[in-house]
């Protein structure tokens, strides 16, 4: 039986990239080493390292003005280093909330800034994207950050916000890739690796060189931005093998068409689910609305949650796995990323519509 | 032609773990899933985690009122943590000076404490422990602190401080599971994974619980130990890769009689490759002292320096790779941790000797 699995994150890889990191486990490129091996110092890393930082930037068509750094801690510790590096002489921070990761960048940016909430989904239960007339921007703000992407309440921008001079700062961790995007419109742009890069442990960070250089005094060498940049990201060792397996993926981006070819992919895959949902005759349900849907993560509901323990069950036995919804929503969740072939999604449609008719 | 691989880290692995790795890689344990596209918080992940845990707990025979943390940031973020973490309501801090690595550690703890070097290896140019009478530790001291193996200087501890009260403090990222040792002597332990655990981006921390939940206010909530204790190392999703990794390692150490049968291999590498640059009559000089030598990182100079080159290049060709020093002190280095089979050491003692021959 074939497996596809729809975990949110650590999530699919491309069977391609495991494949090739499976042939060269033992030996990388007749040198007799693993990857895991070698000294992130010696050529045979700082290459896969330069690779995979040229094959990002050709990807996204980064700006030369840009440093790439690959970093540890997860999204969670830029949630900290970004008001710690960017705030300087301002005195605070604008903010957009649109769900649980949202909240969780604002709580951590309120330990070191003033923040202001320029708009919040929560009057709406968090289902859509505020629409951005009713945004209320300080010009005078260190810096304006919105999630790209909810991974938990499936909210997804479809435009990239206006901030005029004031740095935009976005949180991309799960839907970096998924389609092409003007990088020269962001002050900093952030992604943790396990949903569209790579394996967890390795976060990427694309960042302004003028905002580089201005950490708030006191603070550990590690969050200092100017640090990694001025080190190549090899000011400690960073996570080789995880660095590797994003060239792997990034390869495998460029291999396929690139971000252009992704997103239409990416929206014929997240069409072909939505429609099953919505025309399940409210069998299935999904809150969000339709143009802030997300192509990424699609969360919906079943109708008779005590429905929910045999869905799960008898989609394990389809071989379609890791469909239980967060933890702090629950319901159900397909994350449907780049590495999730159609075939995946067809699969799930199919499944949906036969456990509908069954139990409908 | 076999390799051997004398990286001072990220270091080689033992054959047998990424062979199950491979073996592995595209499907765990029949789960259709990759370890590196598990969700950390399923059932498959938190098994993997469990007993990669335990087993560390077996290997070193860890108390049950010690924490093990799985953390990121490697031993830099602890370089800060440490401090941050333990300085509570003291004035100062103990640090021993054994070289490069003790001070690092010394600078970035100067950034949140007041700091005492209690002995320094400096006088000596490095070349040894300095005894433990001639200490001057405070009674007050936060805790004290001292790097176990150095392992760009090749000077290893053979005994454990005495530090009383005071909580002691060691960085064993280039000798832990080296040697049996006396956990319950310690406040904390950690360690980067890339020298004796598995690939780089994990670091472990082993500390006792009442020193938990002290942290200076303020800081991110990535750097207080409280947190990643009380969420079992799942505050934010972690290098879960490198955790599996990490755990059949220790795996393979249970597997091979545990760290009792790997002290009495280590020392055995060890005199063979101390006892061919002590014969050579000076072609090779190791400057440490012998009582104080390092059994994992084996730093050597050759009399002739500008033979350097030749002897790197036929090193290569010989299969020995990875012997250049570190660029701070320049010379040779072979680092022989557990994974480094006796074969390793049998060879490159052989080429030593050979050389010698030829260029003496």
């Amino acid at each position: 039986m074939t497996i596809f699995n729809f975990s949110a994150g650590p999530a699919v890889l491309p069977r391609d990239v495991l494949q090739q990191a499976r042939e060269e486990l033992l030996d990388w490129n007749g040198s007799g080493m693993s990857v895991m091996e070698m000294s992130h110092r010696g050529k045979e890393f700082m290459g896969i390292a330069a690779t995979a930082e040229a094959d990002l930037r050709s990807l996204l068509s980064i700006p030369e003005n840009y440093k790439v750094l690959f970093l540890q801690g997860g999204a969670h510790l830029q949630f900290a280093m970004i008001p710690l590096n960017l705030l300087c002489d301002k005195l605070s921070v604008d903010y957009v909330n649109t769900g649980e990761w949202s909240k969780k960048a604002i709580a951590e940016a309120k330990k070191f800034a003033k923040v202001n909430i320029v708009a919040s989904g929560a009057d709406q239960n968090f289902i859509n994207v505020p629409a951005f007339e009713t945004w209320k921007c300080d010009p005078e703000a260190a810096y304006l950050h919105y999630t790209s992407n909810e991974t938990i309440g499936g909210v997804e921008f479809n435009w990239i916000p206006e901030s005029g001079d004031v740095p935009l700062v976005a949180d991309m961790s799960s839907n970096i890739l998924s389609r092409p995007v003007d990088v020269s419109r962001y002050g900093l742009i952030y992604a943790g690796a396990q949903k569209n890069i790579g394996p967890a442990g390795l976060c990427i960070v694309i960042v302004r060189e003028d905002l580089i250089g201005k950490v708030t005094p006191g603070m550990p060498t590690m969050l200092d931005y100017k640090i990694h940049a001025d080190n190549d990201s090899m000011y400690n060792t960073p996570p080789t093998f995880g660095i590797y397996m994003a060239g792997l993926v990034f390869s495998w981006l460029k291999r396929n068409g690139g971000l252009v070819q992704m997103e239409q992919l990416n929206i014929r895959k997240a069409n072909l689910l939505y429609d099953a949902i919505d025309a399940s005759n409210g069998f299935y349900n999904c809150p969000v609305v339709r143009s802030d849907r997300s192509r990424m993560n699609v969360p919906f509901t079943l109708k008779d949650a005590s429905l929910d323990g045999e869905f799960l069950k008898q989609a394990d036995q389809h071989g379609l796995l890791q469909l239980k919804g967060h933890r702090s929503v629950g319901g159900m969740r397909a994350s449907i990323y780049n590495a999730m072939p159609l075939e995946g999604v067809q699969t799930l449609v199919e499944f949906l519509t036969h456990f509908a008719k069954r139990h409908g």
